[in-house]
Protein backbone atom coordinates (compact mmCIF):
# COMPACT_ATOMS: atom_id res chain seq x y z
CA UNK A 1 0.00 0.00 0.00
CA UNK A 2 2.32 3.16 -1.18
CA UNK A 3 0.48 6.34 -2.44
CA UNK A 4 3.45 6.98 -4.70
CA UNK A 5 2.53 4.56 -6.96
CA UNK A 6 0.13 6.61 -8.07
CA UNK A 7 2.19 9.49 -7.88
CA UNK A 8 1.24 10.77 -4.58
CA UNK A 9 3.72 11.90 -1.81
CA UNK A 10 3.62 13.43 1.25
CA UNK A 11 3.02 16.91 1.94
CA UNK A 12 2.02 17.42 -1.66
CA UNK A 13 -1.80 17.81 -2.50
CA UNK A 14 -3.47 16.73 -5.38
CA UNK A 15 -6.96 17.04 -7.44
CA UNK A 16 -9.45 14.21 -7.21
CA UNK A 17 -12.79 12.88 -7.72
CA UNK A 18 -14.43 11.88 -4.10
CA UNK A 19 -16.92 9.72 -4.36
CA UNK A 20 -19.13 8.68 -1.17
CA UNK A 21 -22.53 7.11 -0.29
CA UNK A 22 -25.13 8.50 2.00
CA UNK A 23 -26.55 5.35 4.98
CA UNK A 24 -29.24 5.21 2.65
CA UNK A 25 -27.17 3.88 -0.64
CA UNK A 26 -27.13 7.22 -2.83
CA UNK A 27 -23.85 7.65 -4.23
CA UNK A 28 -21.94 11.01 -4.71
CA UNK A 29 -19.34 12.87 -6.32
CA UNK A 30 -17.75 15.99 -5.55
CA UNK A 31 -14.19 17.27 -6.72
CA UNK A 32 -11.90 17.82 -3.50
CA UNK A 33 -8.19 18.61 -3.27
CA UNK A 34 -6.14 15.69 -1.68
CA UNK A 35 -3.57 15.65 1.48
CA UNK A 36 -1.10 13.32 1.35
CA UNK A 37 -0.37 12.56 5.09
CA UNK A 38 1.56 9.70 4.47
CA UNK A 39 2.66 6.87 2.38
CA UNK A 40 -1.03 5.46 3.34
CA UNK A 41 -2.61 8.33 5.00
CA UNK A 42 -4.66 10.87 2.95
CA UNK A 43 -6.72 13.87 4.28
CA UNK A 44 -9.37 16.64 2.77
CA UNK A 45 -11.24 19.90 4.49
CA UNK A 46 -14.98 19.34 3.96
CA UNK A 47 -17.00 22.48 4.55
CA UNK A 48 -20.41 21.83 6.48
CA UNK A 49 -23.65 21.93 3.96
CA UNK A 50 -21.83 19.51 1.47
CA UNK A 51 -23.05 16.00 0.30
CA UNK A 52 -19.72 14.26 0.85
CA UNK A 53 -19.14 15.52 4.77
CA UNK A 54 -22.65 14.26 5.43
CA UNK A 55 -21.80 11.09 3.83
CA UNK A 56 -18.66 10.63 5.94
CA UNK A 57 -20.04 11.17 8.71
CA UNK A 58 -22.66 8.58 8.53
CA UNK A 59 -20.22 6.10 6.48
CA UNK A 60 -16.61 7.02 7.65
CA UNK A 61 -15.75 6.19 4.51
CA UNK A 62 -14.93 7.53 0.89
CA UNK A 63 -13.26 6.80 -2.16
CA UNK A 64 -10.81 9.46 -3.81
CA UNK A 65 -10.99 8.81 -7.60
CA UNK A 66 -7.65 9.74 -9.94
CA UNK A 67 -9.19 10.90 -13.04
CA UNK A 68 -8.27 13.29 -15.88
CA UNK A 69 -12.00 13.10 -17.05
CA UNK A 70 -12.91 17.09 -17.54
CA UNK A 71 -16.39 16.18 -18.07
CA UNK A 72 -16.65 14.27 -14.79
CA UNK A 73 -14.92 17.31 -12.85
CA UNK A 74 -17.30 19.78 -14.62
CA UNK A 75 -20.68 18.03 -13.45
CA UNK A 76 -19.34 16.84 -10.37
CA UNK A 77 -19.02 20.65 -9.49
CA UNK A 78 -22.02 22.06 -10.51
CA UNK A 79 -24.05 19.01 -9.24
CA UNK A 80 -23.59 15.64 -8.92
CA UNK A 81 -22.85 13.06 -11.95
CA UNK A 82 -25.56 10.30 -13.39
CA UNK A 83 -25.77 7.34 -12.07
CA UNK A 84 -24.16 5.40 -14.74
CA UNK A 85 -20.67 7.14 -13.91
CA UNK A 86 -20.40 4.71 -10.94
CA UNK A 87 -19.73 1.38 -10.63
CA UNK A 88 -22.11 -1.44 -9.82
CA UNK A 89 -20.85 -1.84 -6.45
CA UNK A 90 -23.58 -1.92 -4.13
CA UNK A 91 -21.67 -0.98 -1.11
CA UNK A 92 -19.13 1.57 -2.27
CA UNK A 93 -19.22 4.37 -4.51
CA UNK A 94 -16.14 4.29 -7.44
CA UNK A 95 -16.40 6.09 -10.54
CA UNK A 96 -16.55 3.73 -13.60
CA UNK A 97 -13.55 5.43 -15.43
CA UNK A 98 -11.29 6.20 -13.07
CA UNK A 99 -7.50 5.47 -13.58
CA UNK A 100 -7.06 4.04 -10.19
CA UNK A 101 -8.59 4.60 -6.87
CA UNK A 102 -8.21 4.75 -3.28
CA UNK A 103 -10.39 3.32 -0.94
CA UNK A 104 -9.98 5.21 2.53
CA UNK A 105 -10.96 4.75 6.07
CA UNK A 106 -11.73 7.70 8.33
CA UNK A 107 -9.48 7.46 11.50
CA UNK A 108 -10.64 11.61 12.38
CA UNK A 109 -13.09 14.12 12.20
CA UNK A 110 -12.14 17.12 13.33
CA UNK A 111 -13.80 20.50 13.54
CA UNK A 112 -11.50 23.46 12.37
CA UNK A 113 -10.74 26.90 13.43
CA UNK A 114 -13.78 28.77 10.92
CA UNK A 115 -12.30 29.76 7.85
CA UNK A 116 -13.10 33.87 7.38
CA UNK A 117 -13.33 33.70 3.30
CA UNK A 118 -16.03 30.89 3.37
CA UNK A 119 -19.31 32.64 3.70
CA UNK A 120 -22.07 30.54 3.27
CA UNK A 121 -20.83 27.87 5.55
CA UNK A 122 -19.94 30.47 7.96
CA UNK A 123 -16.38 29.37 7.82
CA UNK A 124 -17.48 25.94 9.47
CA UNK A 125 -14.98 23.08 7.90
CA UNK A 126 -13.81 20.08 9.45
CA UNK A 127 -10.49 18.21 8.31
CA UNK A 128 -10.82 14.97 7.37
CA UNK A 129 -7.82 12.12 8.39
CA UNK A 130 -7.87 8.59 6.91
CA UNK A 131 -6.23 5.42 6.23
CA UNK A 132 -5.67 4.09 3.05
CA UNK A 133 -7.12 0.54 3.08
CA UNK A 134 -7.33 -0.71 -0.93
CA UNK A 135 -5.50 1.35 -3.91
CA UNK A 136 -6.94 -0.01 -7.11
CA UNK A 137 -4.92 0.87 -11.04
CA UNK A 138 -7.21 0.52 -14.01
CA UNK A 139 -4.90 2.42 -15.75
CA UNK A 140 -1.00 0.82 -14.76
CA UNK A 141 0.43 4.77 -15.55
CA UNK A 142 -2.43 6.43 -13.54
CA UNK A 143 -1.03 9.53 -12.00
CA UNK A 144 -2.62 12.11 -9.36
CA UNK A 145 -2.98 15.50 -10.77
CA UNK A 146 -0.66 18.16 -9.23
CA UNK A 147 -1.51 21.66 -9.76
CA UNK A 148 1.87 23.12 -9.42
CA UNK A 149 4.01 22.21 -12.22
CA UNK A 150 1.14 24.18 -14.61
CA UNK A 151 1.17 27.20 -11.99
CA UNK A 152 4.58 27.54 -12.87
CA UNK A 153 4.16 27.14 -16.66
CA UNK A 154 1.97 29.72 -16.68
CA UNK A 155 4.39 31.75 -14.66
CA UNK A 156 7.35 30.88 -17.39
CA UNK A 157 5.36 31.75 -20.24
CA UNK A 158 3.99 35.65 -18.46
CA UNK A 159 8.31 36.15 -17.83
CA UNK A 160 9.15 35.54 -21.60
CA UNK A 161 6.37 38.16 -22.38
CA UNK A 162 7.16 40.67 -19.34
CA UNK A 163 9.32 43.05 -22.01
CA UNK A 164 6.59 42.53 -24.10
CA UNK A 165 3.47 44.23 -22.62
CA UNK A 166 1.50 47.12 -21.21
CA UNK A 167 2.47 48.15 -17.85
CA UNK A 168 -0.99 47.18 -16.65
CA UNK A 169 0.04 43.75 -18.08
CA UNK A 170 2.85 43.72 -16.53
CA UNK A 171 1.02 44.43 -13.18
CA UNK A 172 -1.18 41.53 -13.95
CA UNK A 173 1.34 38.98 -14.70
CA UNK A 174 2.74 40.09 -11.29
CA UNK A 175 0.12 39.62 -9.21
CA UNK A 176 -0.98 35.83 -11.17
CA UNK A 177 2.93 35.58 -10.15
CA UNK A 178 2.24 35.95 -6.20
CA UNK A 179 -0.91 34.00 -6.68
CA UNK A 180 0.66 30.80 -8.08
CA UNK A 181 3.62 30.72 -6.24
CA UNK A 182 1.56 30.64 -2.74
CA UNK A 183 -0.10 27.75 -4.35
CA UNK A 184 3.16 26.53 -5.30
CA UNK A 185 4.17 26.62 -1.57
CA UNK A 186 0.79 24.73 -0.63
CA UNK A 187 0.70 22.14 -3.11
CA UNK A 188 3.97 20.81 -4.92
CA UNK A 189 7.45 19.45 -3.86
CA UNK A 190 10.78 21.04 -3.32
CA UNK A 191 11.79 21.09 -7.05
CA UNK A 192 8.78 22.91 -8.32
CA UNK A 193 9.33 25.40 -5.37
CA UNK A 194 12.72 25.67 -6.16
CA UNK A 195 11.79 26.69 -9.80
CA UNK A 196 10.00 29.44 -8.82
CA UNK A 197 12.58 31.02 -6.94
CA UNK A 198 14.64 30.73 -9.85
CA UNK A 199 12.16 32.51 -11.65
CA UNK A 200 11.66 35.09 -8.83
CA UNK A 201 15.18 36.14 -8.67
CA UNK A 202 15.42 36.62 -12.31
CA UNK A 203 12.11 38.70 -12.22
CA UNK A 204 13.47 40.92 -9.06
CA UNK A 205 16.55 41.67 -11.50
CA UNK A 206 14.27 43.09 -14.12
CA UNK A 207 12.84 44.95 -11.80
CA UNK A 208 9.59 43.31 -10.54
CA UNK A 209 8.17 43.55 -7.80
CA UNK A 210 7.39 40.42 -7.12
CA UNK A 211 6.39 38.85 -3.32
CA UNK B 1 5.59 6.04 -35.21
CA UNK B 2 2.41 7.45 -33.23
CA UNK B 3 2.63 10.12 -31.27
CA UNK B 4 -0.51 9.16 -29.41
CA UNK B 5 2.02 6.66 -27.52
CA UNK B 6 3.35 9.74 -25.62
CA UNK B 7 -0.19 11.31 -25.39
CA UNK B 8 0.09 13.59 -28.54
CA UNK B 9 -2.82 14.27 -30.17
CA UNK B 10 -3.76 15.74 -33.65
CA UNK B 11 -4.80 19.53 -33.12
CA UNK B 12 -3.75 19.78 -29.55
CA UNK B 13 -1.02 21.70 -27.89
CA UNK B 14 1.46 20.62 -25.22
CA UNK B 15 4.21 22.03 -23.35
CA UNK B 16 8.02 20.95 -23.98
CA UNK B 17 11.74 21.74 -24.06
CA UNK B 18 12.93 22.13 -27.31
CA UNK B 19 17.17 21.19 -27.47
CA UNK B 20 18.76 21.81 -31.07
CA UNK B 21 22.34 22.41 -31.93
CA UNK B 22 24.33 25.14 -33.38
CA UNK B 23 26.02 24.66 -36.83
CA UNK B 24 29.25 24.42 -34.97
CA UNK B 25 27.74 21.97 -31.85
CA UNK B 26 26.75 24.77 -29.32
CA UNK B 27 23.69 22.66 -27.25
CA UNK B 28 20.75 24.70 -26.14
CA UNK B 29 17.09 24.02 -24.69
CA UNK B 30 14.32 26.21 -24.18
CA UNK B 31 10.77 25.69 -23.51
CA UNK B 32 8.12 25.81 -26.63
CA UNK B 33 4.61 24.81 -27.33
CA UNK B 34 4.26 21.64 -29.37
CA UNK B 35 1.82 21.36 -31.91
CA UNK B 36 0.59 18.29 -32.92
CA UNK B 37 -0.38 17.74 -36.88
CA UNK B 38 -0.82 13.99 -36.92
CA UNK B 39 0.61 11.17 -35.79
CA UNK B 40 4.04 11.72 -36.87
CA UNK B 41 3.72 14.81 -37.55
CA UNK B 42 4.52 18.39 -35.10
CA UNK B 43 5.04 21.79 -35.66
CA UNK B 44 5.54 25.20 -33.70
CA UNK B 45 6.38 28.97 -33.79
CA UNK B 46 9.27 30.16 -33.19
CA UNK B 47 10.10 33.95 -32.87
CA UNK B 48 13.08 36.13 -34.69
CA UNK B 49 15.84 36.52 -32.52
CA UNK B 50 15.71 33.37 -30.03
CA UNK B 51 18.29 30.57 -30.81
CA UNK B 52 15.78 27.68 -31.31
CA UNK B 53 15.14 29.20 -34.31
CA UNK B 54 18.58 30.33 -35.49
CA UNK B 55 19.83 26.48 -34.83
CA UNK B 56 16.74 24.72 -36.34
CA UNK B 57 17.51 27.44 -39.72
CA UNK B 58 20.90 25.84 -39.92
CA UNK B 59 20.74 21.89 -39.20
CA UNK B 60 16.85 21.64 -39.79
CA UNK B 61 16.22 19.40 -37.20
CA UNK B 62 14.87 19.45 -33.14
CA UNK B 63 14.65 17.22 -30.32
CA UNK B 64 11.55 18.00 -28.39
CA UNK B 65 11.50 16.84 -24.83
CA UNK B 66 8.65 15.13 -22.77
CA UNK B 67 9.79 16.61 -19.01
CA UNK B 68 8.26 17.48 -16.01
CA UNK B 69 11.44 19.10 -14.52
CA UNK B 70 10.07 22.20 -13.36
CA UNK B 71 14.18 23.23 -12.62
CA UNK B 72 14.87 22.53 -15.99
CA UNK B 73 12.04 24.43 -17.35
CA UNK B 74 12.86 27.57 -15.10
CA UNK B 75 16.66 27.68 -16.06
CA UNK B 76 16.09 27.07 -19.86
CA UNK B 77 13.12 29.96 -20.27
CA UNK B 78 15.15 32.42 -17.94
CA UNK B 79 18.94 31.30 -19.63
CA UNK B 80 20.22 28.09 -21.52
CA UNK B 81 20.62 24.54 -19.42
CA UNK B 82 24.04 23.51 -18.42
CA UNK B 83 25.88 21.12 -20.38
CA UNK B 84 25.42 18.57 -17.76
CA UNK B 85 21.88 18.46 -18.22
CA UNK B 86 22.19 17.18 -21.95
CA UNK B 87 23.16 13.53 -23.18
CA UNK B 88 26.76 12.61 -24.13
CA UNK B 89 26.25 12.44 -27.84
CA UNK B 90 28.01 14.88 -29.99
CA UNK B 91 26.03 14.84 -32.83
CA UNK B 92 22.38 15.88 -31.59
CA UNK B 93 21.07 17.64 -28.56
CA UNK B 94 19.03 15.96 -26.08
CA UNK B 95 18.14 16.03 -22.20
CA UNK B 96 19.20 13.40 -19.97
CA UNK B 97 16.63 13.38 -17.92
CA UNK B 98 13.79 13.62 -20.47
CA UNK B 99 10.42 10.87 -19.72
CA UNK B 100 10.58 10.29 -23.70
CA UNK B 101 12.09 12.65 -26.29
CA UNK B 102 11.01 13.12 -30.47
CA UNK B 103 13.53 13.86 -32.79
CA UNK B 104 12.12 15.97 -35.84
CA UNK B 105 12.91 16.85 -39.39
CA UNK B 106 12.23 20.16 -40.38
CA UNK B 107 9.86 19.65 -43.55
CA UNK B 108 8.79 23.69 -43.81
CA UNK B 109 10.06 26.81 -42.01
CA UNK B 110 7.42 29.49 -43.34
CA UNK B 111 7.16 32.98 -42.09
CA UNK B 112 4.02 34.39 -40.39
CA UNK B 113 1.73 37.20 -40.55
CA UNK B 114 3.58 39.86 -37.91
CA UNK B 115 1.56 39.25 -34.34
CA UNK B 116 1.34 42.54 -33.23
CA UNK B 117 1.73 42.08 -29.50
CA UNK B 118 5.36 40.60 -29.76
CA UNK B 119 7.38 43.55 -29.55
CA UNK B 120 11.27 42.92 -29.80
CA UNK B 121 11.14 40.84 -32.71
CA UNK B 122 8.97 43.26 -34.26
CA UNK B 123 6.15 39.98 -34.16
CA UNK B 124 8.70 38.29 -36.80
CA UNK B 125 7.77 34.49 -36.21
CA UNK B 126 8.20 31.22 -38.09
CA UNK B 127 6.18 27.90 -38.09
CA UNK B 128 7.92 25.22 -38.71
CA UNK B 129 6.55 21.40 -39.40
CA UNK B 130 8.07 19.11 -39.09
CA UNK B 131 7.70 15.12 -39.16
CA UNK B 132 8.92 12.76 -36.59
CA UNK B 133 11.76 10.40 -37.41
CA UNK B 134 11.60 8.95 -33.50
CA UNK B 135 10.16 8.57 -30.50
CA UNK B 136 12.27 7.54 -27.55
CA UNK B 137 10.42 6.71 -24.10
CA UNK B 138 12.70 6.75 -21.39
CA UNK B 139 10.06 6.03 -19.00
CA UNK B 140 7.11 3.96 -20.25
CA UNK B 141 4.25 5.99 -18.73
CA UNK B 142 5.83 9.49 -20.30
CA UNK B 143 2.64 11.49 -21.28
CA UNK B 144 3.50 15.00 -22.58
CA UNK B 145 1.83 18.05 -20.71
CA UNK B 146 -1.31 19.39 -21.66
CA UNK B 147 -2.20 23.04 -19.88
CA UNK B 148 -5.81 22.38 -20.32
CA UNK B 149 -6.76 20.00 -18.03
CA UNK B 150 -5.58 22.08 -15.42
CA UNK B 151 -7.33 25.62 -16.83
CA UNK B 152 -10.37 23.71 -16.25
CA UNK B 153 -9.74 22.87 -12.49
CA UNK B 154 -8.90 26.59 -11.98
CA UNK B 155 -11.94 27.46 -13.04
CA UNK B 156 -13.55 24.69 -11.08
CA UNK B 157 -12.12 25.62 -7.85
CA UNK B 158 -13.12 29.62 -8.53
CA UNK B 159 -16.58 28.64 -9.38
CA UNK B 160 -17.72 26.62 -6.02
CA UNK B 161 -16.48 30.61 -4.31
CA UNK B 162 -18.07 32.40 -6.90
CA UNK B 163 -21.13 32.83 -4.22
CA UNK B 164 -18.64 33.72 -1.53
CA UNK B 165 -16.62 36.32 -2.57
CA UNK B 166 -16.49 39.91 -3.31
CA UNK B 167 -17.66 41.58 -6.61
CA UNK B 168 -14.08 42.54 -7.26
CA UNK B 169 -12.96 38.89 -6.80
CA UNK B 170 -15.87 37.83 -8.85
CA UNK B 171 -14.74 40.01 -11.33
CA UNK B 172 -10.90 38.63 -11.58
CA UNK B 173 -12.66 34.93 -11.95
CA UNK B 174 -15.15 35.84 -14.81
CA UNK B 175 -11.74 37.17 -15.89
CA UNK B 176 -9.97 34.27 -15.90
CA UNK B 177 -12.71 31.84 -16.81
CA UNK B 178 -12.50 34.00 -20.05
CA UNK B 179 -8.88 33.69 -20.43
CA UNK B 180 -8.56 29.87 -19.40
CA UNK B 181 -11.56 28.98 -21.85
CA UNK B 182 -9.50 31.16 -24.70
CA UNK B 183 -6.61 28.98 -23.74
CA UNK B 184 -8.44 25.81 -24.13
CA UNK B 185 -9.90 26.19 -27.14
CA UNK B 186 -6.58 26.65 -27.91
CA UNK B 187 -5.01 23.69 -26.56
CA UNK B 188 -7.53 21.55 -25.47
CA UNK B 189 -9.22 17.82 -27.09
CA UNK B 190 -13.23 18.58 -27.35
CA UNK B 191 -13.76 16.80 -23.92
CA UNK B 192 -11.82 19.92 -22.17
CA UNK B 193 -13.62 22.19 -24.40
CA UNK B 194 -17.31 20.35 -23.44
CA UNK B 195 -16.47 20.48 -19.65
CA UNK B 196 -15.86 25.02 -20.11
CA UNK B 197 -19.31 24.60 -21.76
CA UNK B 198 -20.95 23.12 -19.27
CA UNK B 199 -19.50 25.33 -16.55
CA UNK B 200 -20.15 28.22 -18.92
CA UNK B 201 -23.99 27.91 -19.40
CA UNK B 202 -23.54 27.21 -14.99
CA UNK B 203 -21.79 30.48 -14.65
CA UNK B 204 -24.72 31.99 -16.68
CA UNK B 205 -27.85 30.85 -14.94
CA UNK B 206 -26.28 32.17 -11.98
CA UNK B 207 -26.55 35.45 -13.76
CA UNK B 208 -22.34 36.05 -14.29
CA UNK B 209 -21.38 37.51 -17.81
CA UNK B 210 -19.13 35.45 -19.44
CA UNK B 211 -17.98 35.53 -23.07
Amino acid sequence: MDLTDIGIEEGQKYEGIYTTMSRDGVKNAAPIGIVCKGKDKLGCRLFVGTTTLKNIMETRKYVVNITFDPINFANSTIGNLDIEEFTDDEDIAILKNAEAYVICDVTDIRKMDPIKDHVTSNGEAYIISSDVVKIVKNNPCAKALNRGVFALLECLTNYTRLDLVSKEQQDYFVGRFNENNRMIKRVSGPDTIKAMEILKKSMIEKGFDVE
